[in-house]
């Protein structure tokens, strides 16, 4: 591993920390993103107006890099653009591992004076192999270690997911949204115009860091398409890889360039290198926490042959529709399992082909539900079992009964350890967005990947199995 | 008018109802369903430990149709399927208007005697020209008479949305869901089988309503192509009418036979017949209440040229990527405003080139929004405008501080009362849904539509946008 990258990583798990020029006018927000740090923590301020406030915090403050008596991991610089140039400058003289330059103005304005300061930073991080983050960007994120990019992101708990995003928003959004789903990160890099370090360059250090399992991005552009390719193709056989493309359309290039200074590639070039690096693509922060979902909570289906359960009849319809449009197949059950389910099946006002309408079958006997599951799981046609486990007014009695929630939890996590057939679930909220808040956490508790609709988790499904796909077609292949 | 459709239009409209063989098991769901009722309510149960039960809800039974002393125009009938054919016999015999058959199990199970029984309630509904709705349906809806599908339903407030519906889950759902979303029904149907009233229908007696200006239908499948055709031609340029098909791919063709026994029709016929007829086509139930708001709650755009704002970077690049996908354009502005725009943006950590990534400028002076939209508004580039109201920081604000969203909403609505192009808001909840439900009803009662994600609100304004061309076109052909 390159210096640089090396350093990188001292950067992402640090000791030491200072924040570079943080203010009031700001509610000292990067000095407060730093408060759960496990390390030493250092402010650097020569503004007289500003120490006071920073010292009240409880952090100790010096006027420069160099006066810190410690060595620094990991700076974050909020200074104006004039002044980035010195403080990257002190940064290499200090032999501080990282710094990341939330600082913006650079070449994303387009004007000369930020395309030369851009160049001025680069080159100086370049000489000094100083891992440097940015510009225009939200730093670097690690729970355990307590270093965030906004006092908003949860800390101590780390989680398998790895995030490189050329948003800040994205960057907070995913850990948020990732969180609120269940999922927990292990590091993520907001790295903005990422003129030092690019992606390929975190993409190969979350592949050899042993906390993350899955690599997730998203990206706008890529400086050397080559490497990239290269580095996605042979991290996405050690772990999976879920890359959105920001600017795919003509529009949202444009939209790149002034974001982040990145240039346009054509679509159907893109769509290349995902299929050839078995790369799995998303198009929106959903589609990123969805797959997420899917790859962690369940394992891939082997094939694309899906069982499907609804409620009623309706609902059974649209699920079925949902998953033969992202491309699965809703087969037939064996003769053997149509057998079984005629015994007890309500068949006025439901139906068991495939999809399966369960509503009155489940309502007369709440164990029909394991014997259906159990029926599934040895029936030779399916491959996976995705469920609808709840209409509106069954979540209604879900919040007044709480222990109906509980034995039909109790039932699918006993079919989900027992069965080698991943299980998913659905719940469509609907009208009802006020119990799905109480309703979703106790399947997240339970491990039960579950999805807010049909089409979210056909999609989802179909990028897991299209990804155990090509780890099966690429095996044996030299990467 | 047919005498059936007349009919029809009285049984939507009762002034007396009678539900026939409501029981206790179910909690009399149906006598409670009609509660709110603003006519005479009767119920006709045989089984004399059923009565009890219904006399202490205070409603007064009778042990038949035909002891009832008024004349009824509509009978909600819960029967066992084979007492159907008899019940039927005596709507005829006391000629009331309309009835809906709750009871199911007949073609949809694909037995010899459902399917027998079932054409015995249609040819004894066509020989009295009586309104036979379903089988194996919920019924009628009218919030303002206070007949109901179900006892979740609203009642009270009457709304400008007719709904048809082969599915009892949707057509509850989409009354619900569209009241989640500040949407009101005039009336709906939830029409089974269909057998004796189909589509075209009930489509001309929503065509004819004065109280439905948008209708929206669930369908499996037509009896009679060519007079849905014609029917569908000639109300969609009165009305706009959004079709949700089910069954559309081969898995859910299946599923729908096994739900209404309804036939599979070829998706490329269907959509030159949604292309020939102008209607607006959906393919989930948030699709049609996504296009229900942006038909009733704007003006279509004039043309595809959309002003795209976004709080930050990332989310204006995907806001863009969305819009553009969706097939509309997202121009360069007109030099004015550009230069009006170069006067106060906050070019860094911002852009405006379309996009407009307005975060910063916002942030030094909320005035600058009545700003942007004044520019966006005057430029000829521009046939409408949206704009992501709220990132998540932001949302916790709006929380915290209501005289913030109370400011931006009086913002909107002024922009919104003076502009000639229309304005849509969305706010994507990600891990902020509990703010969510404080905040999506105060854009709902300032009347302007909001959608949850980009992707959403962009196919929803493409299909405005589309029906409004569809009727540009169409003006002074025949119809």
């Amino acid at each position: 591993m390159q210096e640089k990258l090396r350093r990188l990583e001292r950067a992402w798990s640090p000791r030491t920390v200072a924040v570079v020029g943080d203010k009031r006018v700001t509610g000292y927000m990067w000095l407060r993103a730093m408060r759960p740090f496990t390390g030493r923590l250092y402010s650097v301020q020569v503004d007289p107006a500003e120490i006071p406030g920073i010292e009240e915090l409880g952090i100790p403050n010096y006027r420069s890099l160099q006066e810190i008596p410690d060595e620094i991991d990991y700076v974050l610089c909020a200074v104006p653009r004039a002044v980035a140039p010195r403080i990257v400058a002190d940064c290499a003289a200090k032999g501080v591992a990282g710094v990341a330059l939330f600082t913006s103005g650079f070449a994303e304005t387009g004007e000369e004076e930020g395309i030369r300061l851009q160049a001025e930073v680069a080159r100086i991080a370049a000489e000094a192999d100083l891992a440097l983050v940015g510009p225009n960007c939200m730093g670097l994120y690690n729970p355990r270690a307590g270093i965030r990019q906004s006092g908003e992101q949860p800390t101590g708990e780390s989680g398998p997911v790895g995030f490189i995003s050329q948003s800040g928003t994205h960057a907070i959004n995913l850990s948020l949204v990732a969180a609120h789903n269940g999922l927990r990160l292990s590091k993520s890099a907001s790295i903005g115009n990422a003129v030092a370090l690019d992606v390929p360059d975190y993409l190969e250090v979350l592949a050899a860091d042993p906390d993350t399992r899955v690599i997730a991005m998203y990206v706008e552009g890529v400086k050397d398409g080559r490497r990239f390719f290269q580095t996605l193709r042979r991290v996405a056989r050690e772990k999976p890889v879920v890359v959105w493309k920001g600017g795919q359309t003509e529009a949202g290039a444009r939209a790149t360039a002034s974001h982040t200074a990145s240039l346009a590639s054509s679509t159907a070039v893109w769509n290349a290198v995902m299929r050839q690096t078995g790369a799995i693509p998303a198009d929106t922060l959903d589609e990123v926490v969805d797959v997420l979902k899917a790859l962690l909570l369940a394992r891939a289906p082997a094939g694309p042959r899906m069982a499907l359960m609804a409620m009623t009849g309706g609902p059974s319809v649209g699920i079925t529709d949902a998953f033969a449009r992202a491309g699965l197949e809703v087969p037939l059950l064996s003769d053997a399992s149509y057998r079984r389910l005629g015994e007890f099946f309500n068949v006025i006002g439901g139906s068991y082909r495939n999809p399966l309408d369960t509503g009155g079958t489940l309502g007369q006997n709440p164990d029909n539900l394991r014997r259906i599951l159990e029926i599934l799981d040895e029936d030779p046609h399916v491959d996976a079992i995705v469920m609808e486990v709840s209409g509106g007014f069954m979540a209604r009695r879900w919040v007044t009964q709480p222990e109906a929630l509980e034995g039909t939890l109790g039932t699918l996590t006993a079919f989900r350890d027992r069965s080698a057939k991943p299980f998913f679930a659905v719940f469509y909220a609907g009208h009802m967005e006020e119990a799905a808040l109480t309703i979703r956490p106790r399947f997240q508790e339970a491990g039960i990947p579950l999805f807010p609709t049909y089409e979210r988790a056909a999609l989802a499904i179909r990028r897991a199995l299209d990804y155990r796909r090509f780890l099966a077609a690429a095996d044996g292949e030299p990467a």
